[in-house]
């Protein structure tokens, strides 16, 4: 059985659990706080980030970074190929996870988590005002990187959906379930999120929740 | 043609490089400075960011991102493959390149780079000891990582050199030009980078220099 090392507003972990529910890879979640820094889960990943993979039968190193769980879960479970196409396809597709994972990552979902989750279950303290601000003006430029992305492709890396998708939407999902996203006048990228936002192996990420804090109303909504 | 727009400094550029010149595949380098953030590179790249590569006959679309990249030439060139083995084997490969990509760029390689590049050729300042200082020391800790893997492997992510090996090999190389690496007591670390030096891919890499700074005296030398 796989467990996966992970907290339910970490966005690498929400696009590795995408993926392997679009795979119908079982595994068993286990709750880990990074900014804990636990000693045992820095011995399993030096890197001290969620998510990791572990395989409790077989044993084994830990599979660790999302980007390198991904393509191990591509490499050996044909299932719903998210890295597909050619190798031109391919590039493009991991060029936008990498996007997703890193820009949007920097700019929107880290701010929030900080502002938001961190500074209140670690520091007590209220979030920085002008931080959100700044995280929720980005979120708009990525929206529209989004928009435009959709005027030329159905799914953001091309013809069919692919792991550019689920990263994009994991990050997203974060960011909205912390009150960083404005769907005002973004109605392209608007239609796409709620189309992920239907599938069967979205679902239970929606459902659930981070103590303490709490999404906005139509966080879960399919008529948004 | 290929085409890679990169500067002598950028760690991701020279991963890249060691990529192609291990697998034979011939390149025309084509200055980019990001930080000049030119209208043209931000065209082609959104991210701003080097490396990026086209292939000029062909035309299509832009490789972007140093990891996008590398899968890119390990799935069309099939000599000297840098991502090999089982899948196991090809995670840990994958999780050790975003080590190296991520954990030492930003504690060594971006600082020094910024200290010691940005800060001189664009505000025309000096370097804040204080942070060149914290950068050292970050390398002693990612030396000492290096030796510990080099204790239980022959390369770093297990028996055969890997994109593992290059992508440690490019940010140190960058880092040591930059006079942020002290080899005292790391002598496992020190003879696995003797044997990534001495390589001919590695050799015109050590070659090149950048406008204005100069590496220290042994930044080329194989007797350390
Ligand atoms: N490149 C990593 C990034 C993972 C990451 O940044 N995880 C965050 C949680 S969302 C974390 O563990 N942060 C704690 C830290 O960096 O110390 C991946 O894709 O898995
Ligand atoms: N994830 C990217 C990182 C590339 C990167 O950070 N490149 C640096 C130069 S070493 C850069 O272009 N920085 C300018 C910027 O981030 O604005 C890759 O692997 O290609």
């Amino acid at each position: 059985m796989w467990q996966l090392y992970q907290f339910p507003l970490c966005p690498f972990s929400r696009k590795v659990r995408l993926l392997l529910a679009e795979k119908g890879v079982g595994y068993e979640p286990v709750r880990e706080s990074p900014w804990l820094r636990r000693d045992e889960f820095l011995d399993m990943n030096p890197a001290g980030q969620t998510p990791v993979m572990i395989d409790t039968e077989r044993g084994g190193m830990p599979l660790i970074d999302s980007a390198a769980i991904c393509e191990y879960f591509e490499e050996t479970v044909e299932k719903a190929s998210m890295i597909n196409g050619t190798a031109a396809n391919r590039a493009e597709i991991r060029r936008l996870v990498a996007w997703f994972d890193t820009q949007f990552f920097r700019e929107i979902t880290a701010p929030l988590l900080e502002e938001r989750m961190v500074k209140r279950l670690v520091h007590r303290m209220t979030p920085d005002a002008g931080m959100l601000r700044e995280a929720m003006k980005a979120a708009v430029g990525h929206l529209d990187y989004i928009d435009y992305l959709l005027d030329h492709r159905t799914w953001l890396a091309g013809a069919t959906m692919s792991l550019a998708d689920l990263a994009a939407a994991a990050q997203i999902s974060v960011a909205d379930y912390l009150g960083g996203i404005d769907w005002k006048s973004h109605e392209q990228a608007k239609r796409w999120y709620v189309g992920m936002k239907s599938r069967p192996s979205f679902r239970p990420l929606l459902a659930e929740r981070m103590e303490v804090i709490s999404p906005p109303a139509d966080y879960e909504k399919l008529d948004l």
